[in-house]
């Protein structure tokens, strides 16, 4: 199974795959709509113990269906609606797979949880920006984490075959909750009432026929002998509201060059060196090397090596890879490298071409990559040095990160000649690249301070050097070169000393300050509420549900409210 | 210590008290000001094995406060500013108790932190309903939760001594959050900026003089020699801007008459009989008896007695007591008995008298009572029959219900001449008694349902019927007396049979559809967090922070990242 998707390399997950290696989806393209049908390879787990029956998946199922999604916006500009249905007979999807969750480690679960989450997020983040509208054909039944799949499409259709239901069986079957988005939307996107919502959550047989559409679970019933037509007729109309531009070519998402040992990893633009005796990820992204072409079409003749998408994918993928295989490089430094000016000229570019599927689409892309980085359990320290380009797209680093520490002045042992570090806020700033919460991570920054807020959007496009910037609030700290290694190496230090899991809690509440949405809720109220229930007895151990079911004995619960 | 507050009685916490036995707290009036002050005695602990030294405090110390608080309310509509400050030398309060919280287990640690957060909401509360400003006195270091009692106060002043500082240290010394909703506070009120608060929150000796006012720590430093000064004129200011009354006359917060058995608890209007081998308490509360007082001096004659706030107290020290107590009585059923017209009617006098302050009052704590039941972690289920009166002020109880079952019909084997269940929306339902969220409980019911929301308000001060109740969405079921026992039977066996913890992560996510605020935030995403956090071995475990905090030994993290 060399180069399936999530295939476990020196026992590391991979993540990145391509169509021709999918084992558990197919992807079928008919001029405006394309269809992903699921259809699980029951022996083709990513960790041997457990069987995917009924199309349950486990990461490398999902790892597959982020790609084609991400596929079908870069390479498929034609397709306009995409159909998620199910290729077994009866049944749609059992959700995630059992035996696997109650198999893993915390760490593990809580980690499948996230990238699962962002996938369906994904999802609804192609129909809402990218024309390309989710339709959840659910011809069988859905429970779990296979409804909550269809929860992420715009439109649920359920067959009407009298056996066919939606389902929320986590609660009363494995002691745990729908994890991946499922409470947060059938109350905040679906609008299903709550006590109704309670009824079905305790339903392990769940809902189907008219009362799931009379309940808002689904959108529409359809009896078999109507079913292809209807899913059809659904698909074309959505397609026909698509503003997808019409006789566009896609561009390939080329395969990522990435060189990776246990102590680097490497890809054209960006790099890292993992130091596991310190606990730190070194993570440096370069800005581009030339300058930018003209107008889209020069972009798209770039294709996948037009530097914001080549850099964006590479981050993409270290991200990934970093938070699924390096649980205890609990620190990650980020750095830049390269001209400031060149980066704003590249957001200039991309902004001035916004209308353009293709950019629209690599704006799209950096800002999911960026929430990404804003939900990730790491430590974010952010270095500002002589020689970085924290400039507009790429300021964004800094600003996701929980402390950044610029340099004021150069190092004068190294390079006394050097210019001074600057950034500099660009447009890019200013709201293209919005985070979970709905607002740009200045907004977020300056939360409740309006005037700081005016005065840094003020600067866009000015280079601004260490001591502007800290006044600014744009940075947070300012030393200079007598003071910043050792400053530097006490923040790293205190931070790989500190609690993994307080840490974790701290920044999950400090990164999202202001307003809540459905997607901060998603990671923030039910992802905490689900981990704190894995991590109880009552689920994992070894009398919980988690671990009984399926073995005809009933879990032994610590009967206390908490 | 009979009679302490939270002394507990047959093991039981009794959250009932007076200032004529507090141990902890100071009142000192003086006019339009009060001043608590803390003076925390050391040996004065609610349980053993601790010692409440530097103004540290347990649940019994936050109930005085919480006595406290309340009292201010209704007693003193005189005062107009509370300031806070401390009875210790060089020490404003050391936060919760560290041994106290290492040695709780989980569920007294988690109820414990859910108190203490509600007492801090109360405090805000006082300062944004009741024209009751609080102000922190900071005259030494606040410490954790002794910080965040300061941040629940609209204005901090802190005493600019070269050595009195404010500080976060939970994590970096216990592995732990800032639990009394410190982190939020920090970013979402005070609006400090999310990197100068992660620095702050990990620099255990904490921040003080003009930095602190620089960072939004703090409002104000104010050196020794002016403090007194300083202090009362900033009461004075904020005591000239209240809306409180003058010359009015407080109402006594008489003691309440209650009964406590192992199987009751009994009240005037509240009554519950708690059933252990099913996990169930059965509430039932009752109407009022006789008709309203004709106006706001009516209310003031009956003081205490007056039915809304009789009930109110009642209900609120039953919640309390439930869910310190009972914490394996996971599900309550709420019935209500009485005149749904007797309920409106008060209603209507109460809304129609709200400039007056004691009214106000009035509303406000039912206001709070209802959110607590809210943030309860039990399974709430209303029931509604022939004879209860589940109208307006009491029709909340069945929307902050999980699920309501209303009786189509009657009993017809016990009372067939019985007139049938009816429910009715009253102006009390529209808009006084928000959520945490800011929604009503209707609003947040209908959340993006206009329509259906537009039709129950439509309803208002109409008796309805189940069916029409179902119909109009404001029960859930509503069978008739051929189903109703054993339909209502199997909806609380079966709740009793789940997962408590799933439950518990279940109901707060569905309780609070729709937007965050503040308040719900600190008890979605930061309490869930912490309750994780609190339940993992790098904190609780025996190699734990909390374990090893005081023994000179570090804690043994694992040191992955979840």
């Amino acid at each position: 199974m060399t180069g399936a998707a999530g295939d476990v390399q020196a026992s590391r997950v991979v993540f990145e795959t391509a169509p021709d290696r999918y084992r558990h989806w197919r992807v079928a393209l008919d001029g405006p709509v394309a269809v992903l049908t699921m259809d699980v390879t029951e022996d083709g787990g990513l960790r041997g113990g457990y069987e995917l029956k009924l199309n349950s998946y486990d990461l490398g199922v999902d790892i597959e269906l982020y790609d084609a999604v991400q596929r079908l916006r870069f390479e498929h500009p034609e397709v306009r609606a995409v159909v998620i249905t199910s290729a077994k007979d009866k049944v749609f999807s059992a959700g995630a797979n059992i035996r696997m969750l109650a198999a893993a480690e915390h760490a593990w679960k809580v980690n499948f949880c996230k990238f699962t989450n962002e996938t369906r997020n994904g999802i609804e983040d192609a129909t809402a920006c990218s024309g390309q509208t989710y339709i959840a054909a659910v011809n069988g039944t859905a429970s779990g984490g296979g409804y909550e799949l269809a929860l992420a499409c715009e439109h649920i259709l359920l067959i009407d075959d009298r056996s066919a239901t939606v389902s929320l069986p986590e609660l009363p079957l494995l002691g745990v909750l729908p994890g991946t988005g499922g409470l947060t939307r059938v109350t905040d996107k679906r609008h299903v009432r709550r006590d109704l919502a309670d009824y079905f959550s305790t339903r392990p047989e769940g809902l189907g026929g008219s009362k799931a559409v009379a309940w808002r679970l689904v959108d529409e019933a359809v009896p078999r002998s109507a079913w292809g037509e209807t899913v059809a007729a659904r698909a074309a109309e959505f397609a026909a509201r698509s503003s997808r531009p019409v006789g566009a070519t896609g561009i390939e998402l080329a395969p990522l060059s990435k060189t990776r040992s246990d102590e680097t990893v490497t890809y054209g633009h960006v790099s890292a060196r993992l130091d596991h005796g310190r606990g730190v990820a070194e993570i440096t992204i370069s800005g581009p090397s030339q300058r930018p072409p003209a107008d889209a079409a020069g972009i798209r003749e770039q294709a996948a090596g037009f530097w914001p998408l080549a850099m964006t994918r590479e981050l993409d993928d270290l991200v990934l890879d970093l938070r699924t295989n390096e649980g205890e490089l609990g620190t990650w430094i980020l750095r830049t490298e390269g001209d400031p000016a060149l980066v704003l000229d590249y957001d200039r570019l991309l902004l001035a071409s916004q209308g353009d599927w293709l950019v629209n689409e690599i704006i799209q892309y950096l800002k999911r990559t960026l929430k990404r980085l804003d939900v990730t359990s790491r430590s974010l320290l952010a270095l500002v040095e002589p020689g970085s380009c924290f400039a507009g797209s790429l300021l964004e680093l800094a600003l996701a990160a929980d402390r950044s520490y610029m340099l004021a002045g150069v190092f004068e042992d190294e390079d006394p000649g050097a210019d001074p570090a600057v950034i500099a806020v660009g447009e890019m700033n200013l709201g293209p690249l919005p985070m979970g919460n709905g607002l740009t991570r200045l907004q977020t920054r300056f939360a409740g301070d309006p005037d700081a807020l005016a005065a840094a959007e003020k600067h866009a496009r000015q280079l601004l050097q260490a001591e502007d910037a800290e006044r600014a609030g744009l940075v947070t700290f300012a030393p200079d070169d007598i003071d910043w290694a050792e400053e530097v190496r006490l923040a790293v230090e205190e931070r790989s000393s500190f609690s993994p899991d307080a840490l974790t809690g701290m920044e999950a509440n400090y990164r999202f300050a202001g307003p809540e949405t459905m997607e901060t809720k998603i990671f923030g109220r039910l992802t905490a509420w689900q981990n704190w229930i894995f991590n109880r007895p009552n689920a994992s151990g070894p009398d919980g549900a988690l671990r009984r079911y399926g073995t005809g004995r009933r879990a032994d619960f610590d009967r206390k409210r908490v």
